[in-house]
């Protein structure tokens, strides 16, 4: 009986170890909701450039929140490798510079847009290109729809949100964030798809669109 | 030490239960990505309207594929009671039918939209109000950009595509479909707060959008 008791109990221990190892391993689920609450986002950019202690305080009349931009924002600057952006449209001065902070970090940039949201005021493509950032576009009649960012190659951030101040600020938006792999995957292959496609060895002119 | 190897035994049998347990309570996961194939979508749609053996046989030159657009309509379709869609455009007349299908066979589907959008050539709103179905919309400067549908509250459809066109036959775009609680549950609960806020008592003029 003492011998069953013990490898009851062993069994058991095992069961739990299992467990807790399983919730240790729980990959990020995070939704986010827009329109976000406006707050200062200068510490929190500062603090990821490396500026730490000589950060010079803001003096805008914003609060510091913690709202679904700076959560978005948080997610982004945890990159240490590789970040692959998809992005419809970018013209937040506050992603544009997460991203540029990134690159200069020495994480793997690469970014694909849309050609006709390029050219337009307000785009960030163009200061992304001067930091040395890879960009490639699309040349098609369709629209290179797509929002969504991957983070050392581990965690996808997807939603219906435009990375630009009118969507973050005045829109109804959704942005999940996941570790799941049956997720991350296959836009990670979506992506090396289009990167592939839309390689300059194969753009034919400036594309023109109806 | 027989009784050491039973109580072994009749562990190890709970625990194999319950990691089959685990795979069977396993959720659905899935990504689709647009543009989608083209796929003659009139025998699917027949088969879920009940229209059973007497399916007229669909005389289009398209192949019957199974692709993007055939596989959100199955889970669109797969809906016994309730469907909640806040869609920022609807054009798409298959997605429109299947919408139909389901308000028809009882399905309680409640919709909210874009102001903007639906009064759009296309647009599949007036048909699916003619059908009976409650549709709100915004009445904001913002957009309603969402693009979402929960299936009975337990799966949700969500990602870069509009329900047009358009954006399923050219765009660049993605979908995912997922059943973990911790994404239902929050768009749920976004849900019912836009159809609150968008109750037609809270109406006060024809929206004017910038």
């Amino acid at each position: 009986a003492a011998r069953a008791g013990l490898a009851l109990s062993a069994s058991l221990a095992l069961l739990l170890a299992l467990v807790k190892w399983r919730r240790r391993q729980r990959p990020v689920r995070e939704v986010l909701f827009f329109p976000s609450q406006l707050s200062c986002t200068e510490e929190l950019l500062d603090e990821a450039a490396g500026a730490g202690g000589q950060a010079r305080p803001c003096c805008c009349p914003l609060p510091r929140l913690d709202c679904s931009l700076t959560r978005l924002l948080r997610r982004l600057l945890s990159a240490r490798c590789s970040l692959e952006l998809c992005l419809f449209a970018i013209s937040s001065p506050q992603l544009g510079s997460a991203i540029r902070i990134l690159h200069n970090r020495g994480v793997r940039v690469r970014l694909v847009t849309d050609a006709r949201n390029m050219a337009l005021r307000g785009s960030q493509i163009a200061l992304l290109r001067q930091a040395g950032i890879q960009v490639r576009h699309d040349q098609e009649s369709g629209y290179m729809h797509h929002k969504f960012a991957i983070v050392d190659r581990r965690m996808l951030i997807t939603g219906s949100l435009n990375w630009t101040t009118q969507a973050i600020q005045t829109n109804r938006e959704n942005v999940l964030v996941l570790e799941d792999a049956e997720y991350v995957k296959p836009f990670l292959d979506e992506f090396e798809r289009i990167w592939e496609e839309y390689n300059p060895k194969n753009y034919t002119s400036f594309p023109q669109k109806q």
